[in-house]
């Protein structure tokens, strides 16, 4: 198994990016049948999540009820005034494990995995990891 | 390693439905001792967790817990009018795993493992893969 | 593989424990190089998540933001009076897939492992799995 380093280059404080194509293109390279594709977030202000990518109003509504639900001001202490991104880091998640049937990432019709950034924007990394599972 | 498909009919806008029993199913057709049992929601609109079986009031309370941090209604744009759920299914999460030790889910005491529906009732599906891990 | 049970003690109703090295100190025993670490959470009032171990402002502002999420009392009906510490704990999720790359865990720079205590004081139990994936 060879864990390899996407970078991802967000562009706002808070954002979603799709990053199934870049997954895809790893999976490819390792030329896995059947198995699992787990994916990582290093970073503490960033998390991972899958949602639909047929209509962008979906990414703008997640963002704006992440929002409503944790307001970027408040009751904090942590001085470099982003507590609220790593709140939503810890809603969304920090590791996903999607199934890999002939080759490909079983996602959902509607289904893409998503760079969640919640303190842009900044140069990102995500690991991928692929491993055929005998059976 | 072979994922097989759970198919799971959902009877209310929104429930969680015990999957437990179905996954120690796929579990002993696999015959699997000692490994991981991955379980992945292919939906955008439902998710996975896991929590109480012992007293219903425990699931009740959390989908009232979700309702009231993720109204229905509100500052949304997606046409389809269930961005609630496509939310609440970020918050959950979309993919388990969970260890497989003797031959069972080692599940805690009082766990089971549900189908989170936000945006039923609907035919659904979950995918389970199971993984002999040698060691 | 082999799963293996880590003990925590617990000291507050809510806290997060920092189990990295206790999950680093399993990785060292199993010996594995390359692969994955699954750590499981077997209880249904605590969570697992990672976030940031440098300024512990952070872990008290995602507890300070969670306990505004959550209220601990509401609506209601679970006798036990804990449904708060059963929704936190389905928020942070139960389960957690790190890369483990030349021995060891391949956290981010200031992230560390954070077993998330909902309802204590207790003693808890954590499950930690690692496999070597060849490839």
């Amino acid at each position: 198994m060879k864990w390899t380093k996407i970078e991802v280059r967000t562009g706002s404080r808070t954002e979603f990016i799709d990053i199934t194509n870049r997954i895809s293109e790893e999976l490819a390279r390792a030329g896995v049948q059947n198995g699992i594709c787990s994916v990582y977030m290093p970073h503490t202000t960033a998390g991972l999540t899958i949602n639909e990518n047929a209509d962008p109003d979906v990414v703008r509504d997640i963002l704006a009820g992440l929002a409503r639900l944790v307001a970027a001001a408040g009751d904090f202490r942590h001085a470099e005034g982003n507590s609220d991104a790593h709140i939503k880091a810890s809603l969304m998640g920090f590791s996903l494990t999607v199934p890999v049937i002939d080759g490909c990432l079983a996602l959902g019709t509607w289904q893409s995995l998503y760079f969640c950034e919640f303190d842009g924007p900044r140069n990102r990394q995500v690991l991928v990891g692929i491993s055929e599972q005998a059976g």
